[in-house]
């Protein structure tokens, strides 16, 4: 952890207590010209610090910001956000995020832009990713599996976001397969989950996640073929991304542990749970033509489950569902 | 098509017939000066060309050289093959052709390589990799697959490999599940597939192939854990393999087509007639505990199938397969 790391977690600690420039000094072994240097620091990234004489260093108003210190500081992960990485204007956190995994970063790496500069969603579509509003992050993972059960990280990443949204936010997010998060229908997040593999083996797989936080209805494109919505805009309150970030990497984190040691069942079922299109009637065009029937559930593959009117189940691996 | 490339096009249509310089410079519509500069060079690269007053040019013998005007001439392909890039020494031809697919490459794309300086087999193994002797070859693909069926690409070139190897060498190579190609238990082609994908979706696959043509005993590592040979050590004659590459090149060219065309079930009955164990008794190590039991096939996913000795089958995505 950095001097200025230490620092805020000291203040983070100790709430509404004055800390005397002497205090932090002793606690942290480090001189008191560091001290005043690392709060000056503070200030200047908008940390309101008080400074009282005789009393010492108080923290008033920490700002949204997503800066790393303030991420990983007592973030209680086992393995995601150990290491995270913030820049205020990026291409793409996934294509940072890819660069960083060939170059050998570690598991867990998380990699966080205020703004993106060419966002991307699934098949290269853009992705609109707005400053200071929202949340774009991408998370680096080696899991030691075939690349069969790499699905499974689509939707390992699909449930703890949906399941922050609830939780936090209070809404009512579901899942729609493969891969995007709705509120009433409309899109609130978004996953771009890319993978690099050998033959059988996982190399890495970069979870990408926009999550639609505090934007306004103006900031969003206007020739979207789909309905989109933020947090904000279905609550009417503003979220706080620090928060919201970190509630969600640690749920992550905790859900990416329980595959590893138990496999996929607990978070298939946390995703069947959450889908929008669970047991319902649906038609599927997956090429081959259009079939309808009942969605039954998931597989290990990633692949939907759907009984078809004669009472066949087929798997669906790739193509559109829609809701009869 | 390079000038050098159509000249070297004309003499291969006509052996044992002198061309004179004014046919060439005619027929290309080149002139007389740009034949002689060109025959020069093909010289210079090895080939022997006589020359006779009054009659004109002769091929008389090209060497085993990987040139990419001799790999991609007349070579019949509708997608590998329209672009090769041949280098005497790199790294590794697989890391070439993963930055070429990045850079937007096309579909087809095969890089070749004399000799490389750091080949790799599967999970970072080291790929003996001497020069001259033998193909070291990365054939860049774009399939429209959900990546579940990524795997099948690494059949689809295991059974290329194998029945070039029967058809062009009269061996009787074998296929070993997932990845290896065996003659009489020895590996003498390896492969190491890479892909790149995001959520549903493959990006592109890397089909890197490991192919010991005439490789000597003294050449291969002392410390191989495994029986190794080449087509030399069997059959006691050199390959041509300039020849054995284009034949392997029309054969995936053809079989990848087809599996784009009619799906995984006709590849996948080569490689069950091809397979070392079908229909044998086997032990699996597939991480949790051992299991016994006839292998019965192969999935569509690359999964192999296993009829346990109580009647279930299992689909084995990774682990260990031992005949018993």
């Amino acid at each position: 952890m950095s001097t200025r790391n230490k620092i805020l977690s000291l203040f983070r600690n100790h709430p509404d207590k004055y800390l005397s420039g002497q205090d932090i000094s002793r606690l942290l072994n480090i001189s008191r010209a560091a001290v005043w240097k690392q709060v000056k620091v503070l200030r200047e990234l908008g940390f309101e610090i008080e400074a009282k004489s005789s009393q010492g260093y108080r923290l008033l108003v920490a700002p949204d910001l997503l800066l790393a210190a303030e991420i990983e500081t007592d973030l209680g992960t086992r393995l995601i956000g150990q290491t995270v990485i913030t820049h205020a204007k990026i291409d793409s956190t996934n294509i940072l995020a890819r660069q960083l995994a060939e170059a050998d970063a570690i598991e867990g790496t998380v990699v966080i832009a205020d703004q993106q500069s060419a966002g991307r969603g699934r098949l290269g579509r853009r992705w609109e990713s707005p400053p200071e509003v929202n949340l774009y992050c991408s998370i680096l993972l080696r899991p030691k599996i075939p690349i069969q059960q790499a699905p499974q990280l689509t939707f390992l990443s699909a449930v703890a976001v949906a399941e922050t949204l609830n939780e936090l936010c209070q809404l009512t997010a579901e899942v729609k397969w493969p891969n995007d998060i709705l509120v009433d229908g409309a899109k609130i997040a978004g996953l771009l989950n890319e993978m690099n593999a050998e033959t059988e083996q996982v190399h890495f797989v970069v979870l990408g996640v926009g999550i639609n936080l505090n934007m306004l209805a103006e900031q969003f494109p206007t020739d979207l073929n789909y309905r989109a919505t933020s947090v904000l805009l279905e609550t009417g309150e503003r979220v706080d991304r620090l928060l919201f970030l970190r509630t969600f990497l640690q749920r992550l984190d905790a859900y990416y542990l329980e595959l590893v040691e138990e496999g996929f069942t607990p978070i298939r079922r946390r995703w069947e749970s959450l889908c929008n299109i669970m047991n319902r009637q649906v038609e599927v065009d997956g090429g081959a033509g259009i079939m309808s029937g009942t969605v039954v559930g998931l597989d290990a593959d990633g692949a939907l489950r759907v009984q078809l009117d004669g009472g066949q189940v087929e798997r669906i691996l790739a193509g559109d569902v829609r809701l009869l």
